[in-house]
């Protein structure tokens, strides 16, 4: 019954953010009804009333409200491994089928033998081949409706849903708390752009344009017909993690944003580019602490190491020195999933 | 008196389309009083109406209204030679001064010696030379902050005004009644995404985020305070010209623009892209040809060469068979400068 009325409450919230979101629509409830009442809910909304107050003394014009959110384990679950390797590995047949010599060579033989144990030792440098090679070589418009395709047909082996069911409702209702205000919402992933263009309009209310991630180079050629067509090189342009997110943020914004939220050490350096500027700042941290209802593997505070492990204790300690907010999600959201607890 | 009138209605136009342009407001009167009737006028409304009516055949869709503007000869004067050129050139003597050994090293010596006869004998490789010592070394911040003074007081040697007054009225009319039609405008410029984007949101109402140019990588570093800053590497990212426009506007965007505008053959591969796509599209280019109010050297249309020509008859035959619009500056254009005629 409870769990009804919060469906209800969410649904309408839904309806009511989505298209014509009005400051006044959302001034008028909750804005962020999946986060707690706390600290962190707190920081939120006095942010941003604060940044918005005209002739207020933290006010921040129009133009420059950017705020910049990481994907994997910060809009949505990244264990037990990154979303963009499953999708990797469920492509390796297919480039194997275009070219059957690839079956008898490493680590591709590893990914068709169905062995997890065996995929699951793969190095990092294994990794970069399979990405090379199932990322790449194809044109951007194939590429985009194969991984649209994908991931309206791939489940996650926990809960046996959608990945893009596995996205952060606190995350969407700040997201569109932030629109709303007049903040344009970015993602600054390490994953791939290509790949999280393919469905982050649907999913997040992001455009294309506002998706910065590691980016490869593409080649302008004409195909067959003498149409042109841009093709997926194996050349890195941008490698969107740590140092190379406010690279990125210069290479697409080229504006300090005035928001981050991150998750773990590949978010240090956007926090860092983020708060250090003039003017009201402010950068938030999800911590994983939520084995019940998402996983938890953020070693801070005391909580057992992980494989994973990227929330390092050095990464909190200078989240307390420099006020960034660490955001528990055990006790900040009151709810993780749009469908579940 | 006549001039009088005409600056007063675009003095009037120019409040009107500053900040809350409505598609109302401009459908009231002449949204492009620049332009003379004839057909470029007429196919530009054209395509903004279609594209813009609900339910019918050709509309696009808000999120997918692209428009592509190349900046050098297309949105402001390109000649004697392209403006950021110049601005390498006044910079060569800070350089020097910071640098003292480059004083008896080519091109610097070249630069220094002031003589404009030798400066205009300078290759393409002295000028890459040029462009890296005076476009790389600092943080981002300080270069935009360099470009926009230097911008603010440098004065072109026709007309000795600032290089931001040889911006062309017409495209400045065009762009906002795209804007005021749901389009998002961009800048895709050869010339460098720093150098324009210190000047775009001021002069061409277009924000940092809708500038994509020519990039080099910048290092993310900690100045000697400990704050984070991105320092300017002269490392070629993107060479945002000919086939690298289309690959720009992938990395940047993410979509294939509606709408593309350019002028010389840096721009046919955008023009080809942009209108290879389904749907309606639409491309121009600007011939000029107008010695009198701007220059002539469009050597189309058996106009006489010209040491630049970056309008070549193969561009020409090209946009007559694929539907392209040329416009004329000396006939479609029945004013070029906000300040002149």
């Amino acid at each position: 019954m409870d769990l009804d009325r919060r469906r209800f409450a969410a649904l309408v919230l839904a309806v009511a953010a989505s298209g014509s979101t009005s400051r006044r629509a959302l001034a008028d409830g909750d804005p962020l009804p999946s986060w707690s009442d706390g600290t962190a809910k707190r920081q939120i909304l006095d942010f941003v009333k604060a940044t918005t107050e005209s002739g207020g003394p933290k006010f921040v014009p129009p133009e420059e409200r950017i705020a910049c959110f990481d994907q994997d384990g910060t809009l949505w679950v990244e264990q037990p491994i990154y979303t963009q390797l499953v999708y990797c590995f469920d492509r390796v047949p297919v480039v194997v089928k275009a070219r059957p010599a690839l079956a008898n060579e490493e680590p591709f033989q590893t990914v068709m033998s169905g062995d997890r144990a065996r995929i699951a030792r793969l190095s990092m440098n294994d990794l970069v081949k399979i990405a090379a090679v199932t990322l790449t070589g194809m044109d951007v418009d194939a590429f985009r409706e194969d991984v649209a395709k994908w991931i309206a047909e791939a489940r996650d082996p926990r809960w046996k849903r959608p990945y893009t069911d596995l996205i952060y409702l606190p995350q969407l209702e700040l997201m569109r708390l932030l629109r709303a205000n007049g903040y344009k919402t970015y993602i600054v992933t390490g994953g791939g752009q290509d790949f999280v263009r393919a469905y982050a309009e649907r999913v997040y209310e992001v455009p294309p344009e506002q998706v910065v991630g590691t980016a490869g180079g593409v080649k302008y050629e004409y195909d067959a017909a003498g149409r042109p067509v841009l093709i997926k090189e194996p050349r890195l342009l941008l490698n969107d993690d740590k140092a190379g997110k406010p690279e990125g943020i210069h290479l697409v914004i080229g504006r300090r944003p005035r928001f981050a939220f991150g998750n773990s050490s590949g978010d240090r350096e956007m926090c860092q580019y983020t708060t250090a500027g003039e003017g009201a700042r402010m950068a938030m941290l999800l911590l994983h602490d939520d084995g019940d209802r998402e996983y938890a593997y953020g070693p801070a505070r005391g909580l057992p190491d992980s494989r994973v492990g990227t929330f390092p204790e050095a990464l909190d300690d200078e989240a307390q020195r420099k006020g960034w907010s660490v955001v528990s999600m055990k006790t900040d959201w009151n709810r993780v999933f749009a469908w579940g607890n």
